[in-house]
C-alpha cells in the first residue's frame, strides 16, 4: 500500500516521542527513514524504526543534549555526538562541515560518540542545496570477515558522495565497502537461494555459496577482495583510516561488552561545476547497452527511479504486513495514532 | 640482478634529461618510479620510463614551465599542471595540500593539465612525513567498460589513502577502481589461462573468462562491479565525481583525438591518532588466520615485504631483460652511462 510521506513522518517522530526522544530529535530520523523508503532503501527506513525505539529505550542512545564541537580549526572539526541518535550527529557534523566549506572551500567534520545514522546518502546529499559536493561516512558493526581472516572485524563501512548535476539533477553514489549487503544474503536464505562466489565466507574464512554458512559464524567479504578470485587489495579500510582516529577498529553493536558508537565522517567541497558535471552524467547513460532493455547504470539510477515511482504514486510504497507490524509496534509502546492501514491498496 | 636505488634515479634522470626534462622535473619523476620499484609495483616503475621518454620526445608533455595555482581558498587550490609530467605536478599539488592542511586542517588540491603521475601511493605517502594522512586520487584513460554498458569508458582510477601508525609504521591503501589491473588480464593471456568471472568482458559488455576478448574490444570491469554476480554498484565514478569538476569524463590517451590530461586530486588531514593507528593495526594483524600459512592481509603489506626484500638485498631486484631492454633505449637516445649489467645475479 501507498502511504503519504507526511503520514510516515508523523508516525516515526510519535513513536519517538512517546520513548522520551525530544521532538526535534525525532524529527532527524524520520527524516533519514522516509528519505531512505522514497529512495527505495526499504532496508533502512520505517521498517527500522523499531531499532532506534528499542536503543532509546535501553538507554543505549541518549536523549538529552546536544552534540558539540571539541576542536575546531577553520576547515576540521571533531566532534562529540554525545551518544545522542545518529541523524542529530550526523545533521549537526554536515551543517557545521558546509558552513566550513563555504568558508574555506572544504569542510571536514569527524564525529565520535555517535550512532546509526540511517543512509550515508542523506548526509551526502546536504550539500547540493548550497551547489557543493557532499561526502559522508561512517563505521558499522563488524559484519565482514577480512582477506585471509575468518572472524568478522571490520564493518560495511558505507560512502556516499553526492555532487550537483545539470537542470537540479546530482550524482549521489550510497554504497558500502563490503561484497553485498548482509540483507541480500539473509534473503537468499529465505528464499533457499544458494548464492554467488564473492559474497560471502564460512566460519573457516572460505567463500562459500551456502547462505547459511556466511549468517551462522561466518560473513561478509570486503568489496572485490576475495583473493581466490585474485581481485584487488580491498577498500575495507578505507573508512576507518581516513576518519582520523584509531577508535575505528573498535568492534561496536548491540551484544554484551560491545562499544555502539560509530564514527562519523563527513565533508563538503564548494566549487563550480554542476553544468560541467551534468555533461560528464549524458556522457555516461549515452553509451551503447549490452542489453537494448537495460540502459547503462550510474550511481543513483535506481533510487532516481524509486523517487519517480512515489512521485507518481503521490506516496510511499509499503508492504501492507510492513504497515501492520509497525503499527502493533506503536500500540505496545502506547502510540494511540497509528498508520492508515488500508488494504484495498496493496503491493 | 639487484641495482641500487640511487642507480635507478640516476639513470631515469639521464634519460629523461637527455630528451629535454628540467633536471629538477627528471629528479621528480626518477623518485617516482624508483619507489613503484623498490614497493614491488614493478609495472609502474622503471619499466615504464621509455612512455615518459616518448611523451617527452612527442611533445605529449611539456618541458617548459612551472605548475601554478590557479584559484585558491585557505583549504583548497585548482592548480594547472601546464602539462608538465605528472609527478611534477602532483609532488606540487601535495605540498600545497601539506602547507594548507597545517594551516586550517585540511589542504584538497585539483590539479588539471597533468600527465601520469606513476602510482598514487607515492602523493598520498608524502604526509606521512608531518604525521599527517594524505589521500590521492586521479583519473585515468578509458579502459574499464561501466555495468551494463559495452565501451570501454571509465579509467582505472586509482585512490590511496596513507595514515601514519605506530613506531613509524604506516597505513597505505594504493589501488584502484578497476576489478584487477590490465596488467593481469595481459598476463593471463600470455600464460594462456582463462581469467576468473568478474574481471573482465568481451566487445558485447559480457562477463568473459577469456583474456583474448578483454584485451581486444572487450574491457575491464569495475571494482565490485559485476552486475551478474549481483554485487553492488560500484566505485568506479568516486574518483571523477569528487574531483571538482565534470571534464574527468573527457576521455585521455595516447590515440588520435584523445586529449591527454588527467586530472590529479589530493588531500591532506592533520591531526594526532598516529599512536592508535598502530593499535588498529596490530588489532587487524594478529586475527585468527584461515589458513595457518597466509597471515590476514591489510592493504599495504604485500609492500613492505618488497621493500623488506630490498632493504635486505642492498638494492631493487630487477629481471634481466628489462635492464637490457633500457640500456638499449638509453643508448638510442643518446645516454652512454647505462646501468650495471652484472649476469652473475640474475633474478
Amino acid at each position: 500500500m501507498s502511504l503519504y510521506r507526511v503520514e510516515v513522518q508523523g508516525f516515526i517522530e510519535r513513536c519517538m516521542m512517546a520513548v522520551g526522544t525530544k521532538p526535534h530529535h525525532a524529527r532527524s530520523l524520520a527524516e533519514v527513514l522516509v528519505a531512505a523508503d522514497s529512495r527505495g532503501h526499504y532496508s533502512h527506513g520505517l521498517n527500522r524504526m523499531d531499532m532506534y525505539v528499542k536503543d532509546i529505550k535501553s538507554g543505549v542512545c541518549a536523549v538529552d543534549g546536544e552534540p558539540l564541537a571539541e576542536k575546531q580549526s577553520a576547515a576540521t572539526a571533531l566532534v562529540d555526538g554525545k551518544n545522542l541518535l545518529g541523524p542529530v550527529v550526523g545533521n549537526f557534523c554536515m551543517n557545521l562541515a558546509i558552513r566550513k566549506a563555504k568558508e574555506v572551500g572544504i569542510g571536514w567534520v569527524v564525529a565520535h560518540g555517535s550512532n546509526h545514522f540511517g543512509i550515508a546518502g542523506f548526509y551526502a546529499m546536504q550539500a547540493l542545496k548550497d551547489n557543493m559536493i557532499g561526502m559522508s561516512f561512517t563505521n558499522t558493526s563488524p559484519l565482514v570477515v577480512p582477506t585471509r581472516g575468518k572472524e568478522r572485524t571490520l564493518g560495511t563501512n558505507p560512502l556516499s558522495v553526492a555532487a550537483p548535476a545539470k537542470d537540479g539533477d546530482s550524482f549521489v553514489l550510497d554504497t558500502a565497502t563490503s561484497a553485498v549487503a548482509l540483507g541480500k544474503v539473509e534473503l537468499s536464505e529465505r528464499h533457499g537461494d544458494s548464492i554467488p562466489d564473492g559474497w560471502g565466507c564460512d566460519p573457516q574464512g572460505k567463500i562459500t555459496a551456502d547462505p547459511k554458512r556466511v549468517l551462522t559464524g561466518g560473513g561478509l567479504v570486503p568489496i572485490g577482495g576475495s583473493e581466490a578470485t585474485g581481485q584487488r587489495v580491498s577498500l575495507e579500510h578505507l573508512v576507518r583510516w581516513v576518519s582520523l582516529g584509531g577508535a575505528l577498529a573498535r568492534p561496536w553493536g548491540h551484544g554484551e561488552g560491545m562499544i555502539r558508537t560509530p564514527w562519523v565522517v563527513v565533508g563538503c567541497l564548494s566549487g563550480a561545476g554542476g553544468v560541467l558535471l551534468g555533461k560528464c552524467f549524458s556522457n555516461v547513460v549515452v553509451l551503447p547497452q549490452a542489453d537494448p532493455d537495460a540502459p547503462v547504470l550510474t550511481p543513483g539510477d535506481p533510487e532516481r527511479a524509486s523517487l519517480k515511482k512515489c512521485e507518481e504514486m503521490g506516496g510511499i510504497l509499503y508492504h501492507i504486513n510492513v504497515v501492520k507490524y509497525m503499527n502493533d509496534y506503536a500500540k505496545k509502546i502506547g502510540v494511540s495514532e497509528l498508520l492508515p492501514c488500508d488494504e484495498t491498496v496493496t503491493t
